[in-house]
């Protein structure tokens, strides 16, 4: 759809969460709004037969290095969560159930929860936490306790993971403007470059 | 040495290619001059689990768009080398042997070889190709045989591959700036960001 960037992110992921603090005006400088659809990096490492940034020898450190110099750099509020990465599947099929009638919704919940982890040191895994963030946002607790138990929820996030990879989706942020596709919060910059090349 | 960017490079990696063309300008901004470096891919993706972007499932289809596009979004010539990602051995042997007593004309052989390789489609490992240019800098043809055929240099080399592995280089470009390490050619905007903060 033209009018959307579609913003593809794992909530475990550094660069994904500095991204999702950008891609709002990104996309307003572009006449769109984000389309936000949230991964899982699980079965994309598989299939690449690549592993989570922090388990790699020697990019580990650098990393964790440049996760928090990047936040500065761009001056985002970030704090090395201790436990890291972690699974969120919880978080998305939230996202995933909020993005099927709001999509507006769905991307204030996933800012939340991507500051709850990144920013401000929540175990995102937490029930706790998600009702907290839902709550602040008027979404109903006992809605959001149904869909995340929902079969067709867990099924719709399987088939989007499968759907993404489908696409060519590997890694976390992932954008397509157009089907153009860009990897990395770093591809943000190019992003605009590219949009003034093709006028848009 | 405070007066250099430190800059490794592999003469197979496209980003490394892209980098060379910019890392000049970007060191006099800074008031420095680079200490061009060349390595050898192969045992760092050995010690990362790592392998060339261009042999990994959907990475490689991205990768070979995104050189391209980066190229284009830079205004950098490029043209994909059918036959990549190859060896490199001996040019970076040469520019080991070169910095070895002038640092500048390693720089002018680098940029050259790496011009060779993905803007006007040579092979490299030709030694015609590696005699052209070092010819056209004014480079004996004879000494370098013997330099590229000398056991000190292929030890330097062996040696400075393994020097920068234990100061956590794993990738092309991997670039210094009084310590601080950058990983790509994406990162070189972040190190004008990093310098303005840094009062660089």
């Amino acid at each position: 759809m033209a009018d959307f960037i579609d913003f593809y992110f794992d909530f475990s992921s550094p660069y994904g969460y500095l991204a999702s603090t950008q891609i709002d005006n990104l996309a307003a400088d572009l006449g769109r709004t984000v389309n936000w659809c949230p991964i899982l990096l699980g079965p994309m490492f598989k299939a690449t037969g690549s592993a989570p940034l922090a388990d790699i020898p020697l990019k580990r450190e650098y990393g964790l290095h440049d996760f928090a110099r990047s936040a500065d750099l761009f001056d985002i509020p970030y704090q090395q969560p201790s436990d890291f990465p972690i699974g969120t599947v919880t978080a998305a099929r939230v996202t995933v159930w909020l993005r099927g009638h709001d999509m507006a919704l769905a991307g204030k919940f996933a800012k939340r929860i991507y500051a709850d982890y990144f920013a401000s040191g929540l175990d995102i895994r937490e029930p706790t936490v998600i009702h907290a963030a839902a709550s602040d946002l008027g979404i109903s607790i006992s809605d959001l306790d149904v869909a995340v138990n929902d079969q067709a929820i867990k099924d719709q996030l399987k088939a989007d993971v499968a759907a993404a990879m489908e696409r060519g989706v590997f890694g976390s942020p992932f954008i397509f403007v157009d089907n153009e596709p860009f990897w990395g919060f770093d591809r943000l910059a190019y992003i605009r470059l590219w949009a003034q090349k093709h006028n848009i």
